[in-house]
Formats: structure tokens, C-alpha cells, sequence
């Protein structure tokens, strides 16, 4: 049961969405600028990067759903999911994706561990600037959604299918196109 | 020096917000919503929270800046700030602001850190549940805000007067306020 009394029994981060929706949209803004936005990695790496770091911070509900959204906009799907949230030193990620990865998990233990030496292998393997800038904050801010969503103990949804038909919904129209449909109706 | 190449100088967060404008907006966007919009927690007491956070993951710009601002928004000034910081059991804030800084070290520590038990003691002593759900998401979002600052290396600034300057122009014209003067002049 969630710590608040929320206005819907929506699960996970939704119900916070219209509990709260003067912070939802700036939270889906900034979802939708990093994950849907302009960019060289790819929407599904981005959401890889999201679903592993998730999965370092034990949050069910956002990995669950980060993890379906990342397998419905790759081409390996979810079996690549998985093998990264399993044992990411093994999983057949591309040596620039491997280092990311690990600056993503870097940030996720804090700050202060992503070293000059990650940095410069990331480089090494092609990213670019921006590329290094968008991972340290996607990692940063699903250290921020993890808390967000576990910290006031929101529900798991009870249909097996809830993330899967979301991952249908985002891919097709973005966090905020989402977002508008669902809580801020204008 | 930070990790990537900046297009400024400036220190801290800024300096990350001048090089990625599109994730910038959104940003400033919450932390408007969250430490300016109305509530019924002064501003002052919400960059506290925002500040104890930084200071627990020893992000040093990130603590600074929000120690100056809670410091020019509250009416006990800085030393109540360094109280909490210090020791935050024995600094002399009301019941119900402990109870709530209680809340955001253990949203620090990772999101199921926040018990029934400290929320039943924060409710015992008055804090509503938007209350909390804010306290909660100022804890979660400054685990983002510092993983982001330190997480690319960022410099901190050299002028001694940097945060005291700043604290003034937040409390008067708050973070899209400054955004807008500073980095998105349209």
C-alpha cells in the first residue's frame, strides 16, 4: 500500500503522476528530452540504460517497465534486456554501449565513482561528448525515479501485460504525448 | 576539470545546463515546482531538505548553492543550516521537519530505506501527505542533481561570493527565472 493516499489506484509511478501533476510534467519532460529526444544513441539504448540502472537500485516497477520499453525499440529485444540486467560484463553489447554502461554504473554507486579512466575508455570506443553527458544523466535520474517510486511504496500493477502495452504507448508517442493523454488533459 | 568539454566556464550545474539547454529547461522546471511552487512548506525548509540530501552525498557545489539558498530564505540563517548538516538529531527544527528530514536520509540511503514507521511519525507530527510526497521527491531528485554535478566533475567556483549571489536572485526571481536571464534568452 502506497505511504500517501493517492487519488487512483493506478500502480507505480502513475498514481504519483496525478497525485502530483505540477511535478509530473517537468518529470516526463525531462524523460521525454533524454529517452525521446534528438540523439546518437538509439531510443532502445537509452532505455537500456534506464532498465540497468533500475535494476541496480532493485526497483521492481521501473525496471519491469524500462526493461519492456527498451525491448519493444531494440532489435535483439528483451533477451538483451536481460542479459545486461544479468551480467552486463557478458552481454553482447557493442564496446561503446559495454562502457557506457559502465559509467551508468558508476553513477548509480554515486558521483564521485565515475573516474577519468571510464571516461576515457567510453571515449576510446566512440562516444561522443554528448553521448558521456545524456548516460551519467539518465543513470542520475533513475537514481532519482527509483527513489521516487519505492520511497512512497507505490503498487505493482496486478495485469501482466500493463508493461508491455506501455512500452506499445511510449514508443509510439513519447513520455509527454502519453503523459497528456492519460493525467494532464488541456 | 570536468569530464566532458563544456562551452562555458561556469562552475557547478551550470556549466551542464549551458551545454544541454534541452535537458536544462526541464530540470530547473522541477526544482521550481518542487523548492518555489506553493506549499505549505516554506521555501526555506524545502532547500533545507535539499541541502541536508547534498550534504549526506557529499556533493560540495550542490550543498553549498542550497545551503546559501535555505540560509537567505530562512529566518534562523546559516547556522541552522550546519545544524542539520552537523547533526541533524540534536539541531533545533520543529518535530515536524525532523520527522520529514528523517524521511529524506532514508530516501538518501535508496527508496525502500522510507518505513511505515517514518512516515507514521512524520503524519504523527503534522506533515500532510503532499508534504511528504514532496519531501520524498526533493530527497529523490537531489540524488540525481549530485550524481549529475559530480558524476561529470564539474568545477566548483572560484568566487567566495558565488552561492551568497545566487541565493539572492533564486529567492527573488526563483530557477526558471534565472534560467531564462541566464541560459535561455529568447
Amino acid at each position: 500500500m502506497p505511504h500517501i493516499t493517492l487519488n487512483t489506484s493506478e500502480p507505480g509511478i502513475r498514481g504519483l503522476f496525478r497525485f502530483r501533476p505540477e511535478t509530473a510534467l517537468p518529470l516526463n519532460a525531462l524523460v521525454e528530452a533524454l529517452l525521446c529526444g534528438p540523439g546518437t544513441l538509439t531510443r532502445g539504448e537509452r532505455e537500456l540504460i534506464a532498465a540497468y540502472v533500475s535494476g541496480l537500485n532493485e526497483c521492481r516497477y521501473c525496471y519491469s517497465a524500462h526493461a519492456a520499453y527498451a525491448a519493444a525499440q531494440l532489435p535483439e529485444g528483451m533477451t538483451l534486456v536481460e542479459q545486461v540486467h544479468d551480467d552486463v560484463d557478458s552481454a553482447p553489447v557493442s564496446a561503446k554501449m559495454r562502457a557506457l554502461l559502465d559509467v551508468a554504473g558508476a553513477v548509480q554507486r554515486g558521483g564521485r565513482e565515475v573516474t577519468e579512466d571510464l571516461v576515457t575508455a567510453a571515449r576510446a570506443e566512440g562516444a561522443t561528448d554528448v553521448e558521456i553527458h545524456d548516460t551519467v544523466l539518465i543513470a542520475a535520474a533513475f537514481c532519482m525515479f527509483n527513489r521516487y517510486v519505492d520511497g512512497l511504496a507505490t503498487v505493482l500493477p496486478d495485469d501482466p501485460d500493463f508493461y508491455t502495452d506501455r512500452a506499445q504507448r511510449i514508443a509510439a508517442h513519447g513520455y509527454l504525448g502519453v503523459l497528456q493523454q492519460e493525467v494532464i488533459r488541456e
